[in-house]
């Protein structure tokens, strides 16, 4: 199978022109087929600032109603999906952003209503794999924004994380996909406070002991009990690590 | 050769629900091959007006500071882009929201400056055919907002009457083009004041003696002339009429 890299990065290093720059270079640099997905939550609330409207999260989660879907249509969709493809095709790379309404790549639900209304979010329901795949085998390079649709006309929220992590799940049986989740560390640092305590490979049953230990604690946690789910379900291989290391993927947590 | 429909819409029917549920259906119904390229002038004045950027206009064209391209980026590209998108993946078509950057669609020149500059207005260069034929041959209907690119990593306000000409123009070789322009009457009026004056059909020498006779006059010259470009580089039909038209393109004004 061909080997494909889905990279995901969070909205505060498309912000900056330099850090985007590099991202730029770095992801460009990547051999072969990649698709990138990227987040946008601090642009988002600044616009909202700027707009009048207040933010409020939830569990991290952006409480979505009317006003704020404008907001994050407009930056996710508009502002840093654009800027991004824009800088893309100027390092050469066929890159096309897409929402998941685009040619219908990712269908979700919105997230019913229990003890919190969190408005125009949206659970990932169904990957469109081969409508990826097919871009993917004509050299193009699938930007995805961090929103969805319901299929019955309206944009959904949806977390980023959990787009990347589903869409190597739903490419996994069409490629040899390698998932790396760019974030503020190097990787899974066994003392926060000491960059250059990485831990480089993390298997199951020692995350189970570092989570005993309470070395992997908070934020980190559901994003490594999601990446070892795309783990289960095929994806051959998650990276945590920082996006400057995109040029050497050999740097950061490897999770097996 | 296969019969390809290239619609044009105004920003105004796109931003009200009521008309832009209109405007999806009657889109939808169209059969065959179609393309859609969408305006947003007046969301991003409005979206400006909200933050406080002053709107421009120089002979209808938008003075593009960087605030100013911050705002079309999210407006067309983002906010009116995908809320078409997921219309339409309602109505079952499975649209694909692009601007000139995504797949390097349209290539642009930033508009050398003269007498006045326009910041960051884009001067259509270049329509990647061949990658829009690729799209349409899937089944994917492109759904085209008037930004483009310059290749260099910045993104262009470019006119969106321009940008469905030029596109319709670079397709006329491997499709046979029907170009619609959808603007607010019911086509081309002999008495600007009776709707029911519609000329039915105009071909070159009889656009010489409205012009001659100044029916024809004012923002409906540079359309028609626009226009009667495109049947000469190979477009097989124009339609000028009201979006409300789109079901029954025996209406409007036909240029020949």
């Amino acid at each position: 199978m061909n080997k494909l890299t889905i990279v995901k990065v969070g909205g505060k290093i498309c912000e900056e022109p330099d850090s985007l720059a590099q991202l730029l270079r770095d992801f460009a640099a990547i051999e072969g087929n990649k698709l990138l997905v990227h987040g946008g939550g601090r642009s988002a609330t600044r616009l909202a600032e700027r707009l009048g409207i207040a933010t409020k999260m939830v569990d991290g989660r952006r409480i979505t109603d009317d006003a704020m879907l404008e907001v994050v249509t407009m930056v996710y969709g508009g502002l840093v999906n654009k800027n991004i493809v824009a800088g893309l095709q100027a390092c050469g790379i066929n890159a096309l952003g897409i929402t998941g309404a685009d040619m219908n790549i990712i269908l979700s639900d919105k997230r019913p209503v229990k003890t919190i209304d969190y408005g125009w979010v949206g659970d990932v329901k169904q990957v469109n794999a081969e409508a990826l795949k097919a871009l993917i085998s004509q050299g193009v390079v699938p930007v995805i924004a961090p929103l969805t649709h319901n299929g019955k006309g309206n944009i959904l929220n949806t977390n980023a994380d959990t787009m990347a992590g589903e869409t190597a799940k739903a490419l996994a049986s069409l490629f040899d996909v390698t998932l790396v989740f760019c974030f503020e560390k190097e990787g899974v640092l066994r003392d926060e406070n000491d960059d250059s305590s990485v831990i480089p490979v993390i298997d199951r049953n020692m995350y189970a002991e570092l989570k005993q230990q309470g070395i992997v604690a908070g934020g980190m946690l559901p994003k490594l009990d999601n990446s070892f789910a795309t783990l289960s379900a095929g994806v051959q291989s998650v990276i945590i690590t920082k996006a400057s290391n995109l040029s050497d993927l050999s740097k950061g947590t490897h999770l097996v």
